[in-house]
C-alpha cells in the first residue's frame, strides 16, 4: 500500500515514518507554497533516511489566510492548524492508498479530530493514520533518542522544512522581523540528520 | 526498553505488537481473574508470534464490580471499561518502562482519555502508548490482512483470551446463560493464529 506522510524533516514526522515503513510503501511529502525553498531541508532528511520524497504544492491563498489569522490572533496556533488541514487535503487528493502525519497525543497544534479524520477518509477514499497520536512527549523523545540522529535548537537556527518557515518568511516580508518575534513564541525545533 | 502490551490474542492487540516490536522489547501480557483458563489462548497466540508472554492477575473484586455494572446497565460497555483500566493499572505496577494496549481510533470501549493516559504515566513513572489510536477500522483491517493469519466468528465460537470471556463466564455462573445473550450484543471476535 502506498502511503504519503506529511513530512517536515523534524523528529516527530521522521519517527512516524519509521513506525510505518514496515507496513506501507512510505513517501515523505512536504507541503509548501513556493515562498522559500526550505522544503529542500526535508528532501535532504529524506535522502539520509533513504525514503522517497515528494512536494505537495499548496495554493498561496492558504498561506495568506494563515498569516491573516496569525496576525489577528497574535499567536500562530489557528494559522498553523489551517495550513496543516489544507496540506492533508492536498495529500489526500494525490494518488496514495493512505496518508499520515506526525501529530502526537499532547500536541496542541496541529490536531486532527476523529471527525476530521473520518471526513478525510470518506471524501477521498483514503486511510488517514496518525501513528504517534497514541504517544506522549516522553515516549516520543525516548524513541527518537534510540533511533535517530537529531540536531535541536531555536527555530531560526535549525533547518526547518515545513510550512512554518514559509509563514515566518511571509510575515517578515509583510510586517517586518519584529512580527515573527511577536507572534511566534520561542520553541526548540529539531532536524533529523540520519538513522542511528 | 521493556514494554508490556495488554494482549487478548485478537487482531488489534496483535497488530499493536507488530507496530511496537522494532522499538521495544515487547512482552504480551494478558489480564485475568482466575475464573477460567482462557488466558491460554493468548499464550498460544504469543507462542505463534514468538513473543514472550505474561499473565497479569487482577483482583476478583474488579470482576465483581464489572459484572454488577453490566447487570445494572443492561450492556457491557462500562463494565469492560472498568476492567480495562484496572488491567492497565496492574500492568503499570509491574516492572516495565512502557505499557501499551490495542485501542483503536474508533473504539467505543475500551477508551483511554488523554487525561487518564497522563495520570497513569505520572503515577507509575511509565510511558503509556496506544499505537493503534491513530488508526481507524479500515486501516487496521487492511494492515491485519497483509500481516496476520486470523480466524473470525461469533464470540462463543472463537478462542478468546481476554477478560470478556471471564466476565461472560461469571455472568453465566451467577445469572444463567440467558444473561449473556441479553447483555452482550452479537459481534464477531478474532483470534490470531500466526504471522503472514
Amino acid at each position: 500500500m502506498q502511503l504519503g506522510l506529511l513530512y517536515s524533516g523534524g523528529k516527530d514526522s521522521t519517527l512516524a515514518a519509521l513506525l510505518l515503513e514496515d507496513f506501507y510503501d512510505v513517501t515523505l511529502a512536504t507541503a509548501h507554497f513556493g515562498i522559500t525553498d526550505d522544503w529542500r531541508h526535508a528532501e535532504n532528511a529524506a535522502t539520509e533516511l533513504d525514503l522517497p520524497f515528494r512536494r505537495v504544492e499548496l495554493d498561496e491563498g492558504v498561506a495568506e489566510e494563515a498569516v491573516s489569522r496569525i496576525r489577528d490572533d497574535g499567536f500562530p496556533r489557528n494559522g498553523i492548524q489551517h495550513v496543516h488541514l489544507a496540506a492533508l487535503e492536498g495529500l489526500a487528493a494525490a494518488d496514495f492508498d493512505a496518508i499520515a502525519d506526525g501529530t502526537r497525543r499532547d500536541d496542541r497544534v496541529p490536531t486532527v479530530s476523529r471527525a476530521q479524520a473520518q471526513s478525510l477518509e470518506d471524501r477521498y477514499d483514503v486511510d488517514y493514520v496518525a501513528p504517534l497520536s497514541g504517544f506522549g512527549r516522553g515516549a516520543v523523545d525516548r524513541l527518537v533518542e534510540s533511533t535517530l540522529d537529531v540536531v535541536a535548537g531555536p527555530s531560526e537556527e535549525i533547518p526547518r522544512a515545513d510550512y512554518e518557515a514559509e509563514l515566518r518568511a511571509k510575515l517578515i516580508d509583510e510586517d517586518g522581523p519584529a512580527a515573527v518575534a511577536e507572534y511566534f513564541p520561542d520553541h526548540d525545533q529539531t532536524h533529523v540528520t540520519g538513522r542511528r
